[in-house]
């Protein structure tokens, strides 16, 4: 059986990739969740007991170790049908969007941190962040027109989607401005069980890790936090 | 056959990539190579025409596009043999390794910026970037001494090698320390043909980009520019 080392929901972005993928796709796992460090204590020397990166996800199978949210879709993907499309065009296509994801979308990434229970309104709208958000919207639409929907690469959900999840909750938070397509599929993925699992458990935490709630606050004016107190 | 995009030799590591793959593998391929746009012309504009980011490398293997160095890797593995190592164990280790420089390693990219035909001395060694040589120095001394070497993942070149040659020609141009099992594995790598025969055509490139030399310059001083006038 997979163990699956991941961080607070409210704020861990990367966690959920895997984490919504063996949701969704019905894969057994252990969770591990290990809140963020702040203070005198460091999530890098804690993660690292488990993580050689010190970071999360990483996926343990047994002593074989998997430290990196792709490379954990690659190694799940030989074990089980479904992680990528069975279309070689759909699957390069996916594959590409995921990478693309995985080293890029920088603005986004930065100017709207994941911090799934509050709603934010964005003081302003950095070339960057407007460049990102034009970019996702061509490749949302690309995906959801070749391949027909209601996921991005097709019909099924796969690790594509897992590895937009994070940018769901992100338009959310910050109301971020999509076309109707793409509003259509923002609540198709909102409404998946596996994310209304994450989301209600992130709702839940206690935690507030400082940093994450300055970056946060830092990009605007509080609307609403959900939290429970 | 596929087509592989590229920009200039001398500066795009990401280029670099998937180029020293296919040709290390032997597997046939037509380049495309443009350079990296300045002035009134913008990259983005230009690479457009071939790639959606905008973006080197892309791959083009009839009507299908695939716009990442890491989904190029996986696209080619599946149609051929040895991308990846045979075995389970040193496969995940490498998908991760690869998957670690796809989106870490920052202070290294952004303070040792590409330039194979230069040698510098570094004004500096912030924390930031010694701590990700640190964690190169254990990476690569891990995936030598559990796979056997002479490459990363065992006794074969595969694509976390390729994953990595950027940083090969970094070591030298900026002098980096490293252990000296590493310092073999630098050597090892430098007279590769293909690394070689990129080494050598970097070297004549007359494009000298304004950008990528005043990053490479702001970080220290200049010993010397073994570039063809
Ligand atoms: N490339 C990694 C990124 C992992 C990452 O950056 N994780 C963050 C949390 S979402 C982390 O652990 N940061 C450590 C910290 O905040 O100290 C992946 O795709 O898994
Ligand atoms: N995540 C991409 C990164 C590609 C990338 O950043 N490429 C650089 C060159 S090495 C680029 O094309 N930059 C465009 C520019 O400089 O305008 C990949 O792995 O292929």
């Amino acid at each position: 059986m997979y163990t699956l080392h991941i961080a607070n929901r409210n704020y861990s972005s990367w966690s959920l990739r895997p984490w919504i993928l063996l949701t969704e796709l019905e894969i057994p796992f252990e969770e591990k969740l290990t809140p963020f460090q702040h203070g005198t204590s460091s999530s890098w020397t804690v993660f690292r007991a488990f993580c050689p990166t010190g970071k999360v996800p990483c996926l343990h199978d047994g002593d074989i170790t998997v430290w990196d949210s792709l490379s954990i879709a690659e190694y799940v993907a030989e074990q089980h049908a479904g992680v990528w499309p069975g279309d070689v065009r759909a699957r390069a296509w996916a594959r590409s969007a995921a990478a693309e994801m995985h080293s890029g979308f920088d603005a986004l990434r930065s100017h709207c941190p994941m911090n799934c229970g509050i709603r934010m309104q964005l003081n302003s709208m950095p070339a960057a962040l407007m460049r990102d958000i034009a970019r996702l919207n061509e490749l949302w639409s690309e995906g959801l027109a070749r391949f027909g929907g209601p996921f991005l690469a097709g019909a099924a959900f796969t690790a594509v989607d897992a590895f937009f999840a994070p940018v769901v909750y992100r338009i959310q938070s910050y109301q971020l401005s999509v076309d109707d397509a793409l509003r259509a599929y923002v609540q198709r993925m909102l409404v998946l069980p596996g994310m209304q699992r994450w989301y209600a458990a992130a709702l839940h935490e206690s935690w507030r890790d400082p940093d994450h709630e300055a970056e946060t606050l830092r990009q605007g004016t509080l609307l609403q936090d959900l939290r429970a107190a």
